[in-house]
């Protein structure tokens, strides 16, 4: 099959083989996935991934109890035995395996296998191009399941993609957000939606959110939220930045700071989101390549000014 | 009136003098005073302070309704105008002084001023070797406010002053407490406590803790800590270190840690706690001095070896 592999470098191949599936695993045929800021910090050597990366995507099962329909699929394949699966927490299960992250091989490729229980069904209402948004806005969903934000002020620091659908997800739940960011296409995207924007060189620190998000994908992402948090607020960081970086930590004990780690979130959730229209998706489209046209489409990724960039694959 | 000073270096003097009290101040007649870390720190240049360190105290009202009986004081001074003053965060007012660490003269001295709502009544039953632990006692209270405990497994980083009193506070709350320590001595004194302790050098890290408090006050206990804490389990960081720090992030987003700094906390629990026995704090009394020999109980502070040195002064 066709696919594109991380080994060396990153390259396209049309002589991919799809491996046996395991219990309960699904083969997907994959119709279209998005590359994410973690496919590109995958390229640089992140978590030493080799093989096809991909875990943004809509395809169509071929068996199991959606066989033949449109399904997303959650990325944390759990092994449902160790005391983290039995409380619950099958994201955490450590010896989990991640659809094109860890140990699983993704969906940039004709076909991918997912575990079943994984699979959700993707409502007729919505389109391929909105569905294959379900995984970075699930991701945002986590936000409210681990802090009130309702009635709260909320900075989100970045405005690219995951800075986007945090912002409508927070507003969304009553949050008064304001986006910090650099680039005013992006921060206008948001101004369009009634969300406040800040351009980062014309902000002024102030000690007031009771919410921040880091979304930058930058090790200058966290210091400058312990600038904007106040006392006993909440910062939140949501993308990983691989390298060690140096800051003070003294400011979180001072002003008793909450820091919370936050990753993939409920897909469930953002279907429905999407499915009610209160998360719009559309503005965040830059871009979409045929699968053998990979390579250019991840340098298209890389660039500042754009903010999704999608796969065609059927 | 005789009091340590910190200007150039720590030094006694007999010649200190105690400023105009400002509108509710009380002045407070100084019995003992204990010295913490933080004073420690102080000398070395922390928060740059100038002026008479000390906020572990207690003394004999001046004036007030606790004329004349003894009495131990909150260290923040709130200005009570503010917009954190009026949510009640009194603790976090951007304009508070705070006593012996923030533009606010000490107890290491004849007298304080210490606003007259600061204070609170010392039981009967409390001797004055107990009550001198209010404070620290109380920071340890700070995290059952912050997060649930009861019925959690808990991993304290530290079995010096601070570490044990979070370790017995924990135990309290009924919380499985482990403490890991560098110092067999302080390890033997949890464990006559009945409380669970391993050597440093000994501990095989294992990420299994709901909850690490770290009370190290060095900048290796919180990348120890995350190397503990289970995936969405909570970090609490107890204690300030003053330089910048040099680490990973990305554990605390792909685990959900949440990491959580903790402060001062509420006396009126510690003193509850100290008055029904539930907190012992007389195996931590290491060396008294009189406020004269304060530069040599400084010194004798610092040792590894040391517990809590006390000033007594009246």
């Amino acid at each position: 099959m066709r696919a594109v592999v991380i080994d060396q470098q990153l390259r396209f191949t049309e002589f991919a083989e799809l491996r046996e599936p395991r219990e309960g695993e699904i083969v997907v045929d994959v119709l279209q996935a998005g590359i994410c800021e973690t496919d590109l910090q995958l390229c640089r050597g992140y978590m030493g991934f080799q093989g096809i990366p991909g875990h943004e995507f809509v395809g169509i099962a071929r068996g199991g109890r959606f066989a033949g329909q449109r399904v997303v699929g959650e990325i944390n394949c759990a092994c449902n035995k160790c005391s983290a699966c039995l409380r619950g927490m099958g994201n955490h299960c450590p010896n989990r395996t991640v659809i094109g992250i860890l140990n699983h091989d993704g969906a940039f490729a004709d076909r991918l296998l997912v575990p079943e229980e994984n699979l959700l069904l993707v409502p007729e209402t919505l389109t391929t191009d909105q569905a294959v948004f379900v995984e970075p806005l699930a991701a945002a969903c986590r936000i409210p399941q681990q802090i009130p934000v309702s009635g709260r002020q909320a900075v989100v620091l970045g405005a690219g993609r995951l800075g986007n659908l945090c912002a409508q997800v927070l507003a969304h739940h009553g949050c008064e957000v304001t986006v910090i960011g650099r680039h005013e296409e992006k921060l206008r995207l948001l101004a369009d939606r009634g969300i406040a924007v800040t351009r980062l060189d014309e902000m002024t620190p102030e000690r007031t959110a009771d919410v921040v998000v880091d979304c930058t994908g930058s090790p200058t992402g966290f210091p400058l939220a312990l600038q904007l948090v106040r006392p006993c607020g909440a910062v939140v960081l949501k993308t990983t930045v691989a390298d060690s970086q140096t800051m003070q930590m003294a400011p979180v004990v001072i002003d008793e700071v909450q820091v919370i780690g936050s990753r993939c979130g409920p897909f469930d959730i953002a279907l429905q989101l999407l499915s009610d229209g209160h998360v719009d998706v559309a503005p965040l489209l830059s871009a979409r390549y045929p699968l053998e046209d990979a390579v250019a489409a991840f340098e298209h990724a890389r660039r500042k000014d754009t903010l999704k960039v999608l796969l065609d694959i059927a």
